[in-house]
């Protein structure tokens, strides 16, 4: 924090001589993502302390407020930083209208009139913000945001940038933690949507996981709005759909008889056992995506249908001038199936000279976490993409972070929040944060002054 | 779900004589809540097989699908329903953009643009959705939504329906446990904006916790939007901010000294350890909220100074004719804190003759969750209302409920989804559910039959 990663203009920007407002400026960050993001999305006690403050003339006393959690999430040794773009987007934009101040009045019918003028024409031009920037890696009792500003607006920022930064970088923490797990080389994908909290919660995760070291999500909003690749293939009730043949529109593909050039792989490999439904469906999917024919298999029973029909269905897509992509595994022992369909897609590579067909790629999407994926490594494998969802989304291992936000300087004095839960003891002062690398650019350790000293 | 709890018009809206759609009417509902609930909010591959149903000519296959959950969430007996009202605002607005639909046109360049033309005027006008309502008591396997149309809506349908159901019934399952574990007698707060998934998670968190059985929320915004009650009073940093009697503006309210008064107290009753600063804090607090005077008393040492400060200054604010309203804890060991301060306040009651300060409330905050909860009835403790966060909206215990979506039914063949796993299995064919009641209205039995059964 050698350097303010943000600062929202300088503390005279309210008393600014040619009497334009900062804020209305054209160079405004966007609005947050979340319409939700507004002043008022803040616990009733900021509001209540707020008044208090004001009552007593002391909200424009100099206050400083530190951002920062006390110990590293999941048991780890780190925490990935995330949400200050947010943030930004909030402090730019923050205002009350006249339609909240309305109902703030009824909350708070015994307070002054003049408290509820001041608090309408309240943004954060006196407000200096100083951040960790998005994606860094930080630590327990570290400042992740440092505000500066007076002590009521101060105050009023707290919850929802605590808000704005818990869940991002907790997730981000997440994503990164799965990443480690698997290395550099396999795909992660965010599949977490059905399970988030909510729309927001799902598009955080989307972004968030993405910014922690995903390579992209199933989320077509977030890929929509925020740009991240978007991946997707097809669900059991799509195969589920296909009862027979019959279901079919037609055989051809390209004006090849694609169904009985897969039926003839389907007899000759010995596969006559497998259901007749997916095999269809697997059909309709090639003749649908022939350019991206990745199958999910275990909808009836992975090793004696699914693998079979899509086997079948791909030689005969390839026949046709096709590479096809892959398979898809929900449910089982995945390290067992995978590592079992790899050797028969290299025995069918080989006895059918198919060499491309020891790639396909297999992607699994059953549950997976952190520690499935350490103990798939362990046990060995043959995936090559993960699809993570609830795990990742709801970060099960620990669901939240515990970021605060505590009062540590007022009007140049220290202050410091004792507790009969020793844990809890603030770090008094306004503090700086410098981290040290060596000559090779490899961050060494992390060093916190207090403001001002040598 | 013996009658629809939401007819979304008739199956042959979409050919009405007169032309206009039903959808442009005047009795839309709102739009959603959140305003990412759009047809986008859904996984890639929703739209991927929408285009190989749509590829077939199979997209207006009558269809019926399921949403339920397996398992009732927490281990427990009993889930709540919640999330429908916003499914209907989602199914009423259910339309893509033009600007969606060229973002689309993007991913699947080999399209036909026919394809993009009949995504653009789909609606939900030939969908039928039977629900159960929301706040209703349900269970493993009982359909919780049937969807009836054309298979290609019912399909784009599923992601966001999850979505919309899953954390909202989650949710108020898990309030309605913490009902379940006070009694209806406590006061239940939910104080988990600043741990919540995102602004929206938040949102929704107060909102289904409301529905659960809780009396409020702190979140403003909720307050605002949605009418809920909302409630808070002082944080930690609000006493840090004050270091001495010299940051009192005034030492009145209404005239009288209140400063003498409470020192007096505070000498009288052999207080004079108390910390002056936080003194000083509760002084303002009752000069700005003298109606609403509950202080937060473990900023520095709840039994050595927060207590005696509050009570040497709730003194001095009854004899000015107010009645003091409590304290709040928010660390330690809360079934002693409470008893001990309880005593206190009886104690003060009985010896200076104030009865109204036996009934003091009592607010606990620190980390309660149902476990907690249970283990201080045990005990045995004084606490009149508890604030609920982080555990309450992250579901700490089970942070995902996991209902699916399944088609069970096409053009009138029942459909079951079959795996190596046995749980996974699904129960094939259109359901009615029933729910028998007694004389008294006591609810009985949950009876399931086959849609058309006897």
């Amino acid at each position: 924090m050698t350097t303010p990663a943000a600062s929202n203009h300088g503390d005279g920007a309210a008393d600014q001589d040619d009497g334009s407002s900062p804020l209305a400026s054209s160079s405004l960050p966007p609005l947050p993502m979340s319409s939700f993001v507004r002043p008022m999305l803040t616990d009733m006690y900021q509001i209540t302390m707020v008044f208090a403050y004001w009552k007593q003339k002391r909200h424009e006393d100099r206050a400083v407020f530190e951002l920062f959690f006390r110990k590293t999430p999941f048991h780890g040794e780190f925490g990935i930083m995330a949400g200050v773009d947010e943030v930004l987007k909030y402090l730019a934009h923050f205002r009350f209208t006249e339609e909240e101040l309305t109902y703030l009045r009824k909350q708070i019918p015994h307070a002054e009139e003049e408290f509820f003028v001041w608090l309408g024409q309240l943004d954060c031009s006196a407000v200096k913000v100083y951040a960790l920037p998005d994606g860094t890696t930080c630590f327990g009792k570290e400042p992740l945001i440092r505000v500066e500003g007076p002590l009521a607006i101060g105050q009023l920022l707290e919850t929802t940038l605590l808000n704005l930064i818990n869940y991002p970088s907790l997730i981000a923490t997440n994503a990164a933690r799965h990443r480690l797990a698997v290395g550099p080389d396999k795909v992660l994908f965010e599949f977490g949507l059905r399970r988030a909290q909510g729309p927001d919660g799902a598009m955080s995760a989307a972004k968030y996981s993405y910014l922690g070291g995903f390579d992209g999500t199933s989320n077509v909003l977030a890929g929509h709005l925020l740009g991240i690749t978007i991946s997707g293939t097809h669900a059991h009730a799509y195969v589920q759909s296909y009862v027979s043949l019959d279901n079919l529109q037609t055989p051809f593909l390209n004006g090849q008889n694609l169904v009985e050039k897969a039926l003839t792989y389907r007899s000759a490999l010995g596969f006559s056992e497998s259901n007749l439904g997916e095999f269809a469906a697997f059909v309709a999917y090639a003749q649908s995506w022939p350019e991206n024919f990745l199958c999910l298999v275990d909808t009836y029973d992975t090793l004696n249908s699914g693998v079979p029909n899509f086997l079948s269905v791909a030689l005969a897509l390839h026949d046709l001038g096709y590479a096809p992509r892959g398979i898809r595994l929900d449910s089982g022992d995945l390290a067992y199936l995978s590592k079992r369909i790899r050797a028969w897609f290299t025995e069918v590579a080989s006895t059918l000279a198919r060499p491309t067909f020891e790639k396909l790629r297999i992607v699994a999407s059953n549950d997976i976490n952190e520690d499935v994926l350490y103990a798939l490594s362990k046990q060995g494998h043959s995936i090559d993409a993960f699809g993570v969802g609830t795990h990742l989304v709801t970060c099960q291992a620990q669901p939240a972070l515990g970021c605060v936000y505590k009062l540590v300087e007022i009007d140049g004095q220290p202050r410091i929040k004792l507790s009969n839960e020793v844990e809890k003891v603030t770090l008094p002062s306004r503090k700086n944060l410098y981290r040290f690398f060596n000559e090779a650019g490899v961050a060494l350790v992390d060093f916190m002054t207090k403001d001002g000293e040598a």
